[in-house]
């Protein structure tokens, strides 16, 4: 807020509105400790005329020019603005860090045979790499609202007490946020248009979901019963006061829990927009707890995500395994348009195959059981047939999707 | 924490399953630097463990007793109560101080006329009373709901790894909840379910929205054109950096913003109940942010609250003026109504009302302009129309509704 | 909203402010027709004048008796009373059936053993039944929240237009809601405090929330690779367009969403208590979408969640298979506990046991495993190791837990 | 999803894989019933295949080519795509016709003079104009957002039931969506990513923050002790059932009611993005609620606000009344800043302009009040204290912002 006063004084010196002595001379003076301005405030009951006052007592007679025609809020909003663009500019580097971990598993497991599953039951053959393909083109999305929110928000206003320029020119204003990195916001009122923090919320809030998304993924990976993922463990670290066995997906579980909170201060800056005519202060009191909380939160989400990832341990092994638990049966859709292709019609097709399916569900192989079955046995050759159980064939196009993202 | 452990051998001891000279020397020598637990954690990745093992640092071969058949959330979730159960009590005891303001106010204005507004515009005569024991309702409603989740969130569990007493009895259970004035969760998995903690913060969001109303009616009230209520101003306070002759209801709007915390915080709670299975640790990194941040914020809102309404401002004069800005139109129902009863129905009787209220909207006087109308003329005595442009009449119900409160 | 207007002249005439004669007639006369309203309202924008003018142009002369001292939001609130009143007895008495259910299962599944799960890991032996007693427990709590929120909204007000009752005296008021079923709300504004709503649809989200847990264990647990339980499948049933095999658990996945959407309704009814001075109207237009919209979803919920657990399919041979999938581990706090009894202290006793477990990671059994490391052989004789390795042990407590909720 | 089954069969014969024949004699005989889909839905419990089911019984033997490699949420996603695609659009062209209204009246009253009010209190100089600058500065931000995730909707899927076109090769998809006007949403799992949707639904909360911020301005600026702006009342309008005078600001309240609506359905779309795996079906039930109300709501938002800016009633005499009823006050950061200038130290003259404004607080004119004190007296011409207590120097730079949004 210093840097800001002194930089509209700058500026006023430069249109000639106060002698550069005494711009030479504040910039030396000017200084302040933060325990007396807590003494003001307690008597002003007003923060930032605490500020100015223990500012001004260093100032001797030069105090008359400083915080000249500006309002607190002039540097709230503008320091504000430069908070947000610094902790958005760290997140945003931090996620390029993560995209480049998703890429190289995305790479890495390209071929890595899996199921995939709806409803968490087994659907069709997959490659581990997909999930990280999936996981890419939301982070790209969520990238995208991050830099247009980052534009948004990097934006002061030196425009006075209702934002008329009524005693300072947009010309300070120019001035000033060129030094600090900010653009003007355009018009104000006595604040910049809290919209402007919801779309960051929001990008923060869509982030979190997808991070949410991955880690549920990893946690459902990591069941015992599945284990086809792990998130790392390290060495020395213990599952469970009480259960020396466990290994639980623990920061997985800690990033679903904060995509919530962020959730939740979302839905509060959008309340925040609706401020009563040229301003009121009722969103201070909660950007003071959500704007620290939110910005801390994401990256601490990102960080810990980048780290999973790198680490991840994956039993690939068991995901063939796991492929092969159901005995064939993600082969089904390949039969009943196999046998389609061979003019069947669909809805006695899939009766064909839901029956045979049904027939294996506890055990026995869907292939064998299809061989047996008399329409199959008639309409297929051995090589046919090994065709449609066969999981190569699933790959053939994952290329393409890979090449969308240049991957 | 430690609390918890000594009173679990205690109550081993007392069931012969630990030899009391190994209790006593345990309560002797248990204790912890937090320090070490830190550096203990960063290997564990496991905060009870590294406390667990803290503890038994100091505590030589009978260490072997220590967090005996307990895991770790049978500490989390019991000294999660004793924090709930405290903080929630001091709450219930500042809400009571509130509601003896508001009663104090309720009584000491119940006679005090004013306008009640629907839609913000002046709908009929009002009794500044009123206000506050249209709150007193609300803070019933309010502190019923606390109460009950009081109850909900005074609850522990000793029950072991998934709640089932594999290790430990029930009566260990009971004693030791019993000498933390706790009660036992009934049946829980490994943590006791989240939806307690929901009723807790349901309850604080219901209050706070209640507050949030009652202090956008101060707000309201202050704006320069209405002028009736004025939130305290102390001695030195400074209203604006900028506009030394602003007097604003800044701790109003301060409560308007952290009601939209609090729901924000609510909804991260409900989406906390759906752990997994036997539980997961999802919600344990948003507790640790919202539980500490929604008992401070309410008891916050409820202290400046009580303030507030102690030390009001209340320009009964201003009132009074305002109660005749619009000239007696209030008093158009009861005009409409005096129609209806001398035999004309409602739809022309409404007409010619609306058409005496527009004929005045600007400027001249309801009351004189009504009694220049052709019908009113007619139908109504000098006494009756005095009866019908008098205030006194709207009082005549005010103490039943007094009487319900026992105000 | 006739009926209320009705009942309103009953009470005016024992009260002698009407004529028996007059409404006699009127309820004679009184009827409306739904596209007269719509007509009128079309010109007055305002629905409740839309019906009483409606309404009166059947009454001839005795029109002028008609909404006598009344204000829209008497009718309104008054029928919304009604509504919720019988929607809520509804949804409580379908809350009922569903926690017979839950008990029937309880029952039924009690010695039915299973594995616990924390983090989706496993934990320890478990009981089938003691799932549906901790889903009881929450139903319980739900159940009390909405019985609570069920008085709190069974109210209704005939105070007129801001409360006062200038017009009407309170005994018309208790006549007319006590033939309704109503309580008087004690004190109001132009409108009834919209705190009760929030409560009502807070215990309908808690609920919700209740639900969404049990429908999502479900869906864990009718994965492919687990297994133990599935959401009834009806003959005929499709479970997937294109893969003839599926079975999946679609209905817990609805449940699962519609909880989303009730947290949401909530959040909008608490935004709707700061509604302004004597009342707005913003609170209107929401009601009229979350008030039918979350009264019918939670009911769905309800009679869905019954079905499910009501013909839940269990396969209990799968549960006991999966209980030995990690070939022992479960029981590691059991040897840990055991070792500690012999005298080894908590941490060395601990690394023990995780180091048996990380051996038999991948294979082997942690019973064998366990055998063979000398401390264990040393220590334990042959029967000792038995029991350490019994599931039996973990039902010692299970009938005191069920005894607290009688079953 | 009749017209995406036959482009995809166009495509298949395009590519030689269906003869030409075929595809002719679906396109002549493919129909549905919808009674009949409901009745096979009965049945199926599965809304796609009933409709597969239906129209094939109408295809003979050419129905074993109809949804040929398809699953059901190739049809739902895509069709959402053209459904969100098209609503999307209809809202941006209303949303341009606001902007144009919002431009008109900022253009109409930018020399308009009124008071500027932050915390409801009378604060500045200020035109009725600005506040429609403000509007728009918003409404820009808001439709550059709806523009974003017009694109980001605006996709489809034809990639099979796990995305990995294993049965149809991407060209199909390519030509499917380019007939449809969408664009391939790049990767997907069984669904396109929720992400998206969020993005959407996030603009409309957006923008309905600032249609309720606006609202609420206009409902602030109509209640009785302000009178400045009403919102346009229909000849035939009535205000109220019982109080004939009143006029409220009925659809602005109402369009405040709805934000809240908007953004409970924006945390439920948030909630939706975690499906588990290559999807869960948990959004679907969400969706069909959220996606219909939350499109209509939003333009109907905007044509009711729409309609209020241009028959808004304007009454400039009051605004300027208002302006002086603080009797001179706006003008002391005008006074402060004159002080400072004449070599008063900040501290001292905001003192002397705050004892000032306190001496004439309830009543006396500020700019005589002020003209009495010693220190005024001595230090200004009386040249100087007209311009000091003129509000024409306020416009000064109102061009300049003007300008920078080429109004």
């Amino acid at each position: 807020m210093l840097k800001i006063e002194l930089l509209v004084l700058e500026a006023l010196s430069r249109e000639g509105k106060i002698p550069s002595q005494v711009l030479k001379r504040i910039k030396k003076k000017a200084k302040f400790n933060l325990e007396n301005i807590q003494k003001i405030e307690q008597k002003t009951h007003h923060d930032i005329v605490a500020f100015v006052l223990e500012v001004c007592s260093y100032l001797g007679e030069d105090a008359r020019y400083f915080h000249w025609g500006l309002t607190s809020n002039d540097l709230l909003d503008t320091s504000l603005g430069v908070q947000l663009k610094q902790s958005t500019f760290l997140i945003l580097k931090d996620l390029d860090l993560l995209k480049k971990e998703v890429i190289k598993k995305a790479t890495q497991y390209k071929h890595t045979l899996c199921v995939a599953r709806t409803h968490g039951v087994h659907a069709e053959v997959y490659f581990l790499g997909l999930k990280f393909v999936v996981l890419l083109e939301e982070l790209l999305r969520a990238e995208s609202f991050i830099q247009k929110a980052y534009k948004e928000v990097s934006v002061g206003k030196i425009s006075g007490a209702v934002g008329t320029y009524a005693y300072l020119n947009p010309q300070v204003e120019n001035y000033v946020l060129k030094k600090l990195g900010l653009k003007p916001a355009g018009v104000t009122t006595q604040v910049i248009s809290r919209t402007r923090i919801s779309t960051l919320l929001f990008s923060f809030s869509l982030l979190a979901g997808i991070l949410e998304r991955f880690a549920t993924e990893i946690r459902h990976l990591q069941r015992t019963e599945v284990g086809e993922l792990f998130e790392p463990f390290y060495k020395g670290q213990k599952g469970s006061s009480s259960m020396p066995h466990k290994r639980n997906p623990i920061v997985c579980e800690r990033i679903c829990g904060m995509a919530r909170l962020l959730r939740g201060y979302l839905i509060t800056s959008l309340e925040n927009i609706s401020l009563w005519h040229e301003r009121d202060i009722s969103h201070s009191s909660t950007e003071r707890v959500i704007l620290p909380d939110a910005t801390n939160l994401i990256d601490y989400m990102i960080l810990k995500m980048t780290q999973i990832i790198k680490d991840l341990e994956v039993d690939t092994s068991r995901m063939l395994k796991n492929l092969s638990i159901t005995r064939g049966m993600i082969f089904s859709q390949g039969l009943l348009l196999s046998l389609m292709e061979k003019g069947i019609p669909r809805p006695q097709a899939y009766d064909i195959v839901q029956e045979i399916s049904f027939k294996c569900k506890r055990k026995g192989s869907f292939e064998e059981e299809a061989k047996k079955h008399p329409f199959v046995k008639r309409l297929f050759t051995a090589k046919e047939l090994k065709d449609i159980f066969s999981p190569s064939k699933y790959l053939k196009n994952v290329d393409s999707i890979y090449q969308r993202f240049r991957i």
